[in-house]
């Protein structure tokens, strides 16, 4: 795992990013260091190439139909532990950033996302694919109300000034200054009490933590 | 039930159009048809004349005091009817909006406002006549947080572009044209999969709706 | 308590204006005066001064830490007052308002800042005092997703115009004209019936409320 100073860079890959079983594992891996380093610290998460994330692996899913709902479950729990994480997190979005990929960005304090490319996209309602009751808490979470509303029942594409002025991401930044500018964010945030902050965060969203740990 | 190619036109009336049971049978007839309506849909709520709708029929209240309590679960019965109806639901509000009236209005996933005249308006404060735990519910998961205030506890009237500034609207449109505007709204998110925009949109609001169904 | 034609000015004082058990006492006399009056009123609460408040009496808590829960849940049981309080409520906050001083600010029915000079902050990231659970609700039952978030997960320092911008104040003023601003938006909703509007607060903030009755 990359370093920037105290700012720890979570690579996501450079193809559509989606989650395989062993890049949720490789995730958690990398969580796991960010969260046993002592010291101040702070995260972000980044990709290269067209793709932030492209969301659930429905190639591998096709192929394990039976184990849908353990897959499932092991998204949720991801997007849990990013969105109550105890440490800064920002996502840098340098590209498509769709569905449980959109969620994942979502799931952390701050977004940063490409001002001229990239789509942030729910496409659930146009895929007949309902969110579950943990992920649609999320999302409502963390997005003002009919910008939730909007997002989830019309599959709309938000490029990244429209995503900015609905507050999806906090700003948008030029072709290849996405994870610059998301590391300038994280860096002065990096000092912030570790455990303190991971308390507040899961006081916050104790609710949508339980949602998406209990499935749906 | 007038259509505009796949989308249904209701029709609330050209006088006060408040909720007389009977009109709320008419409604629950017309929801009924499009919810049977095997295909692309999708509805647009609108009226004529100077009113979209002023809310509760006070006048009938008077008459039938002993009914408050089931007359007002009907009513709360279709504001949940409409919040989670599986297909898209534009308000086409083309006058004035008060009371039950603005909450119809709000179930809807969508409004346009007419620009130059009319309000919004939740008059409940004024009258002595507090939101019941339900209709406190559908407002506060429509609006954000301060808008929500403002409108509950003072009764603010809101024209069109007000309305618009607050996101209590999402467009609006010149004398004339607010059912244009809502139809042109609704029409390319007809072919959105029915039943699983209802079940996104029942999990999205589930506590509203329980809320709204309780009675209170 | 001063009042200016039908609203009461509750004076939190002239130094850092914490909430020293005494001034709790002082305040909850003050509200108990503002209920039991029976006519048109309003109330306002504001400082003269560097501060608004600094909330919690953290040298009195150094010298009583056996009575930090019993401390804690009176502020919160205050908290929770101003919220559901049945009359109209305006903060003048015409200098520093930091932690649960914020925290009742944002309790009042709007707030008005002064423009050049002090901030809204809530430290206690940086305190690594994490936000008891009634408070944590308050904060987001009161300001927009991604503000709450960012005020509560990074301490940061709003001045009036940013506090502006993010929606935690409803307007900014010129310095000396804080007050005048908070009674003049304060004044035309002190004839909204009082009971009525203590039973629309109430149930907007039940859970909240809740939340901050329960302790944490």
């Amino acid at each position: 795992m990359q370093r920037d100073g105290d700012v720890f860079i979570l690579d996501l890959g450079a193809d559509e990013n989606r989650f395989h079983p062993d890049r949720l594992a490789a995730i958690n891996a990398s969580l796991d260091e960010v969260e046993a380093f002592d010291g101040p610290k702070a995260l972000v998460t980044s990709a290269t190439g067209k793709f932030f994330s492209n969301g659930l692996d429905t190639d591998w899913l096709g192929e394990h139909p039976d184990q849908w709902q353990t897959y499932v479950a092991d998204v949720e729990a991801l997007l849990a532990r990013v969105l109550v994480f105890p440490a800064p997190t920002v996502a840098a979005v340098q590209g498509h950033n769709f569905g449980a990929g959109a969620m994942l960005a979502l799931a952390h304090d701050f977004r940063i996302m490409r001002a001229d490319r990239g789509y942030f996209c729910l496409p659930e309602v146009d895929l007949g694919l309902p969110f579950t009751a943990g992920m649609a808490a999320l999302v409502q979470g963390r997005l003002e109300k009919q910008t939730a509303h909007e997002a989830m029942t019309t599959g709309r594409r938000y490029g990244g000034a429209d995503a900015a002025a609905a507050r999806i991401v906090d700003a948008v930044a030029d072709e290849g200054k996405v994870l610059a500018a998301a590391v300038e964010l994280a860096r002065p945030l990096a000092g912030k009490p570790a455990e303190t902050l991971g308390t507040i965060k899961s006081r916050m969203y104790a609710e949508v933590v339980r949602a998406l740990r209990d499935g749906a």
